[in-house]
């Protein structure tokens, strides 16, 4: 089984608001339509859901946020959603959408609603979800990023790869020289992973990678928009960085 | 707590395939704004996830269906459920987005994630959710329907009353002279429901609505092309057909 994370600067374009790349969505729909295995995807917010939860200030932390401002995050990403799962469908894939909401119980995954997903897989379907803003409880919601589902499905279903298909060839050992960090060691990711947070989420990735390593499951950061580097990943040679 | 069914009669144009009907959509989001209580909204899929689900000929039964025909229909349903929860947010709610996996595993209802769009709902948001191609177990898959969701929902919430919005005036005591029923015992009910089928579910709704009444809430049968009448119900002044 592969568990793959499109990132928004894969999927959107980060710099305008509310744009889709649909060519970028499309391309690694292709690719992954020739995985021979089970395929679960999560999928980020870019320019919809992570726009609109940095106009309104929200955040993981859960708090008692602008209730306009977490349903203009939910509708922006059914939008998104909508539009990746045409992309799925269109390529050859029959998607399976699976809100957040169907795996998690206020901050909690629920292992029973992921391994459903994991069922849904494997009968050849293929299980979307995605970053959101969510119902926390005591009147509380917060921002659940896709990096952070992917962990929670990692645990439960173990899957063989996991990939991160970023906007970057990976993880940089410095970002003036932009140097590939090939195979990752959690101290030194950790560090690469600030400097490079100029360009959005890398420590939180970095984070999730690591945990989600240690639980024995291989991590990949490929760059997205090189959808060959993602078939080559599936096929067990990675042009990336790889956690393990 | 008022619960909601926005029939796809309603929200659609069932004659056409793919037609929304907007205006229809903003005038039930309008009336639904001023009513003084929580309310939880669930909607049907009409022109789109039942036009699908016809094409594919997909049932509430479980069975092997085509998973492109699954996919069809689900990914018909989020791009309906984007217009209804963009009207919704457009006429002042903070819609909540609650996919049918939220509170369904397999073909069980989950009283946990039914409680939780309770409390989202009394929180001030408007929880969402509609009838849906659904995972079932056993490499099956079966048609959820709308309706059926209001007897899931009603059961653990018990709302102060549940509405179906319709395309028509209510039950007719026979379709000739259509006369209304004002209020329905379930014998006569059923009777009338199956004269009144050849434009579709009839006799499925007045099922749940037997079942729902039995459990001590009110059912309200009304025309949703007439928003004046569900104002009209939400106040107590029936003009449609009530079981109790």
């Amino acid at each position: 089984m592969i568990l793959i994370k499109l990132g928004g600067s894969v999927i959107t374009d980060k710099a305008r608001p509310l744009t889709p790349r649909k060519k970028a969505m499309d391309a690694v729909a292709r690719v992954l339509r020739k995985a021979d295995e089970p395929v679960i995807i999560v999928h980020g917010g870019g320019s919809f859901g992570h726009y609109w939860s940095v106009k309104y200030d929200m955040h993981t932390e859960p708090k008692k946020y602008n209730p306009r401002g977490v349903a203009t995050v939910k509708n922006s990403m059914i939008k998104l959603d909508n539009m990746v799962l045409e992309s799925l469908f269109k390529n050859g894939h029959s998607p399976y959408c699976l809100c957040p909401s169907a795996f998690m119980s206020g901050n909690r995954a629920s292992p029973k609603g992921i391994r459903e997903a994991g069922e849904i897989a494997k009968s050849g379907m293929t299980p979307v979800t995605y970053g959101d803003a969510l119902w926390h409880g005591q009147k509380k919601t917060y921002i659940l990023s896709g990096d952070r589902i992917m962990t929670h499905i990692a645990k439960v279903l173990r899957p063989r790869l996991c990939i991160f298909a970023l906007g970057e060839d990976g993880l940089y050992s410095d970002m003036k020289s932009r140097k590939l960090v090939r195979e990752a060691g959690s101290m030194r990711a950790s560090i690469s992973a600030t400097d490079m947070d100029v360009t959005g989420g890398m420590a939180r990735k970095v984070r999730e990678a690591t945990a989600i390593s240690r639980g024995g499951t291989r991590v990949f950061f490929v760059n997205g928009n090189k959808p060959r580097r993602i078939a080559d990943a599936i096929g067990g040679k990675f042009e990336g960085t790889l956690f393990r």
